[in-house]
């Protein structure tokens, strides 16, 4: 496997060069240039990211990383710690909301324990990568060290290359902490030009009181770390977590393969943005599911440029979100492939 | 079968009173409750629309109207009037964009000649039921009589009552034909408070000079019909078309079988707007798939008070943004259907 190292060293933008090739076909479709909308343009990424004007669409998976926060002990989520674990377990047996909408979507999830704070005894199918029982409170000091993060993000790029060589052509990102929306806000906070205010939200569904404490908790982690945020592995290091970072090196393992990731919620925003600043030319990789409910998804969509695929006023996670916008563009990828061109369905042009 | 006037008369609107059982166990399933947003509207939607809490999701018809326009003399469109039945044939054989992303959402597709300007002979597949060679053209009269409008409102009843008996339980609307949103702009701005100018957009991609003829023909035809529009059915006669009132029709018919209707874009939602005009009932078994980029349709969604399930820039109509929104309507039921429950799972519940 290469390490993170190499990647975030080596990879290179999307190749743009067949566009012209795939604007063409896309062109000779039967259908008035450009009226599929952001559905061509789905296509054309799909097409660009894989490096083909002749795509083969694979199989999904959904890749969904839990770990726990030290952050969760300032009372900064609506739910208590050992909902991670038990969430694990139900996503396990397939109860989860993720669950339900992959097998619609027919995508396979994988659940992958990166940093719960429970050994999950007789946790079946789980995929056991536990770096620590949790990140240490941000509240106080970085939530983990540069090399927790880089054996995390080295956690998250092996099982993208695995999956790569596998046959998955489109993976998802999906995670479960409790009290994750926490740290997301701070990287946020960190890594765009905003306010705490701006970017934090109710999680889970916090009262006033909560909220007012969680708003204070990001400033101070902001504070406290301030130091420890010298580029931007550490400053994933310092206000991130485990499954934060996994979902990075998902991102880039990934991006070295060639194969687009659909990004979920806000927490994978976050982590995704982290990502985009430690390897610029892993953005170009990326669709973004969805805008969430969450009070700042919208703020780092309009800040960081670019448009989800959908706006359903979810606020889950767990890949939840990615599930529904992968089949918008594995169809996208079908109505490439499949639709009969203007020449072949003897279908007359426009008129001048 | 039903008439289209008994049913007019007697629909019932969505009866409500599951509500509350029906949100008790969305609220009881492994999730913050509301965290999936309008997935739960369109879970309880469908299932109150269906009259049970424990909704079987059955199977999923697009059914597409064509028919020809005589208002496409005026040149009004960028296509010639022969690129109807061409597509027609293209949608037969599997080839169009409908096609493709039906396929890809399991639904199968029914095409409907209800007044193709083109005998279509050795369409194989093809539903017939032309009234005539298409719609006389709306800029010197009307365009169909009453008797035509409510025999073609009776095919489209007709189909969705076969379609329920054969066990679909999802339908969502379609249509081709040349010229038509110059109708559907027509019939919006006599049943919308807004100006021929707010709704009318450039349809499948006319030049400026097409575009100021296409207004200028709109405003004709609503100063030459006004004394046609003594009320909805004669409005839908004078300005719309067969597909229009086809589409009207099947609206009534599958809210009479309880059946949710997935409307598609533009033209659609103007015959589900002549739908609840003729009928208000009707407007609470509707899901609206998409905000066209036709201009138009937002102004259309803000006045009506509605909000569609995507927003993708599509301006294609033939169904695709209905087969793209029945998968996210789909996911919904199966995630109120399939979830655990905070019990079932083991799950610890919100921290008061």
């Amino acid at each position: 496997m290469k390490t993170i190292k190499d990647i975030i060293e080596t990879l290179q933008p999307v190749d743009m060069s067949l566009q012209p090739t795939i604007q063409e076909h896309l062109d000779d479709l039967t259908k008035p240039q450009g009226s599929l909308g952001y559905l061509e343009d789905f296509a054309m990424r799909y097409c660009l990211i894989t490096g083909t004007a002749t795509p083969v669409f694979g199989k999904k998976q959904i890749v969904t990383f839990a770990a726990d926060h030290g952050v969760a002990i300032e009372g900064v989520s609506a739910y208590p710690q050992e909902v991670t674990s038990q969430m694990v377990r139900n996503m396990l047996t397939g109860g989860a909301a993720v669950n339900a909408l992959a097998r619609h979507a027919n995508a396979d999830v994988v659940v992958i324990d990166i940093g719960v704070n429970d050994p999950l005894d007789n946790a079946s199918g789980l995929i056991r990568k536990k770096i620590k029982n949790g990140s240490d409170n941000i509240a106080v000091g970085p939530a983990m060290t540069l090399s927790e993060t880089y054996a995390a993000m080295q956690v998250g790029s092996d099982i993208a290359i695995a999956s790569a060589q596998e046959g998955y052509t489109l993976l998802g990102t999906g995670e479960m902490g409790i009290a994750n929306t926490t740290p997301s806000a701070a990287l946020f906070t960190a890594m765009l030009p905003c306010s705490v205010e701006e970017i934090t939200g109710r999680g889970t569904g916090i009262s006033d009181d909560v909220f007012t404490r969680k708003i204070a908790i990001i400033k101070q982690a902001l504070a406290v770390n301030t130091a420890w945020c010298t580029d931007p592995v550490a400053t994933l290091a310092a206000l991130g977590g485990f499954e934060i970072a996994g979902i990075c090196g998902l991102i880039m393992g990934a991006a070295s393969q060639k194969i687009p990731v659909v990004v979920d919620g806000f927490i994978s925003s976050a982590a995704a943005l982290a990502a985009c600043r430690i390897c610029p030319a892993v953005s170009g990789y990326l669709f973004f599911s969805h805008c969430s409910a969450e009070q700042g998804h919208a703020t780092f969509f309009r800040l960081f440029n670019v448009k989800p695929v959908l706006d359903l006023k979810m606020r889950l996670g767990e890949g939840t979100g990615a599930a529904l916008a992968m089949q918008i563009v594995e169809g996208a990828v079908k109505v490439y492939n499949e639709m009969a061109t203007f020449s072949s369905a003897g279908v007359s042009g426009k008129a001048d």
